[in-house]
């Protein structure tokens, strides 16, 4: 029997598992009404899952792919490493092709598959390669967990925290960044109440945010993305907390669409707004004009479900992230320390100490 | 042939509409996939029209309601002037009763049952009151066209002009307020480009608004509700307009959900925010603290049609509407004039200049 390591916590949602020689995903596909395990043992339907958004969320996707890479070494029937590389090639390149945007997917495939190299013989390998890809994913929850620790120690007893889209455990391994930092505060003892956004257009706050804070007992209430203004104009939230997708050296921030609003909202109305990241998101290389901001497909607007909600040819701009400039970052939250301003000299620290 | 004056763009959209002793509504459950016009004969469908929103919007709600005391009228079989008055009053209690909140519809209804009780026979009072309800849709389209020329003038060439919500031609009798104004700047010769936010949760944005400016052949894009301040931080936006559902005499502005924080990120970026609003709008008696701010059906946020997007059992923040506060208002576009700051003064001497 090879797991995951319990961290403590037996209803904790695990987003990818392995045991019993199977990788177990959510279906979050399923959600929020019903939560469905799926079994894989074949590579080609990880692949499937990964490219149907059966799992989501950049750490998430990064292990599930390295177990991909498990389950092909397992399937395939060569005698020799040679053999084996050959066919762990192939299905390198199927789970690569999945979502070629996403940075830890081609990031944990590349590190299996250096490992695979490695090896000496085909049961090697395959022991080698599952070893370090349930490392990837046990490291992922530790990590969320340090994150989660360092955030919890800035929250007061009570606090009412917003966050938006999904940076909890349903985009990760387990735990989550954002939600991490509610988690832990709440295991401190602490009264923690949850605004979460629906967070148009794809509903991550509805669908995921609700879902996972509600099975995890945590209080939370769901607003539309049109309420943010209103509900800080009512003194009602004392802090924001969101997720990242990268974060470049100057501390500018790209996360879901929407992030930037919501900081600008908060500087407003001086509540501290925070991103909660690991070491893994931050960009050392990109400046900021480098980075192209997605337009996503135009039926994630006019369509839910299969419900039209607009003239089906009307102009649709839909972009899938924003930048959030780090003026109105208070702090950004790290396995590692709490980063504040001035971010470039930090995060250069930071970085350098990291290597 | 009884019908509202043609004012010269037969492709308008007429919400609410009198031909040949019947009423003609937009019926705007079935936008923006079909354009459906229904008829009404009898005031108990109209009533039932304005429950189930057929027709809604303050101004078309009201002037709806008028026409459905016409219809009354006709459909009454009384021989005297009491008898029709007291068939009239179970019409119009029937009718009040379907938007109880909606402060057009007792108004417009108190001013055609006035006209009634006036009445000297049966035939005079049928005409009377038809002749005030045709008064009263026509001014409701002559006081949007006056909004619009006056708003017209602030705006230059080329402008791309973000609004929320729908305060058109489908939320009055036709022409609309804030997109009145943009009706008029194009006809004024302008390039306008129009950006519509969504407007969750109900979605006036994509259901209305996109259908009713891609109707009119207005260059429009529809937009997430999230995708505001991005759009603003790439500065895309040169004007913003909305509606207002009713304007305190401090110049408090209170709207849709939405239209407060749109307000703050127009100023974080130095974006001229304007309310286009007829003087009926305005409430020289309530204090900011007398309003309470509904809470909707919390439905709204967790279905879309039958879909659930949302654990059913999560907690709901869905209030209805916000207040964007004077600060945030570059001008109030109205039929007699645009107001600026100091609001107060302002909206003290026109409204004692209209009585």
């Amino acid at each position: 029997l090879r797991r995951l390591k319990d961290y403590g916590n037996d209803k904790m949602l695990l987003t990818v598992r392995w045991e019993n020689g199977t990788l177990i995903l959510i279906d979050q596909t399923k959600l929020p009404t019903r939560l469905v395990y799926v079994k894989y043992n074949k590579y080609q339907d990880v692949a499937n899952a990964i490219k149907s958004l059966i799992v989501r969320g950049a750490p998430a996707i990064g292990v599930a792919a390295a177990f991909g890479l498990c389950l092909a070494a397992f399937q395939s029937k060569a005698k020799s490493t040679s053999g084996l590389i050959s066919d762990l090639k192939v299905a390198y390149a199927r789970l690569k092709s999945t979502r070629p945007t996403a940075v830890n997917l081609a990031w944990a495939l590349d590190i299996i598959m250096k490992k695979a190299t490695e090896g000496t013989s085909v049961d090697q390998i395959r022991n080698e390669i599952l070893d370090r890809s349930l490392r990837m994913a046990n490291d992922d929850i530790a990590i969320n967990k340090r994150i989660g620790q360092n955030g919890a120690q800035l929250i007061s007893k009570n606090e009412v925290i917003l966050t938006h889209c999904n940076a909890g455990s349903l985009a990760t391994v387990g735990y989550g960044t954002a939600l991490g930092v509610i988690r832990a505060a709440k295991d401190d003892g602490k009264r923690i109440q949850v605004i979460a956004t629906e967070t148009r257009p794809v509903m991550q706050g509805s669908r995921l945010t609700a879902f996972e804070l509600t099975h995890d007992g945590i209080d939370v209430r769901l607003i539309p993305d049109t309420a943010v203004g209103h509900i800080m104009y009512q003194d009602t939230i004392s802090r924001v907390i969101v997720g990242a997708d990268r974060v470049l050296k100057t501390g500018h921030v790209f996360n879901k669409i929407g992030t930037y609003q919501i900081a600008a909202l908060a500087r407003r109305h001086s509540i501290p707004f925070y991103v909660a990241a690991p070491i893994s998101t931050f960009d050392s290389k990109s400046k900021l004009d480098d980075i192209v901001i997605e337009q996503r497909d135009r039926n994630e607007v006019i369509k839910i479900g299969n419900k039209i909600i607009a003239p089906q040819d009307v102009k649709v701009l839909n972009p899938a992230f924003d930048i959030t400039p780090p003026e109105l970052i208070t702090g950004i939250i790290t396995e590692k320390c709490v980063l504040k301003a001035p971010y470039k000299t930090n995060i250069h620290k930071l970085l350098n100490s990291n290597r």
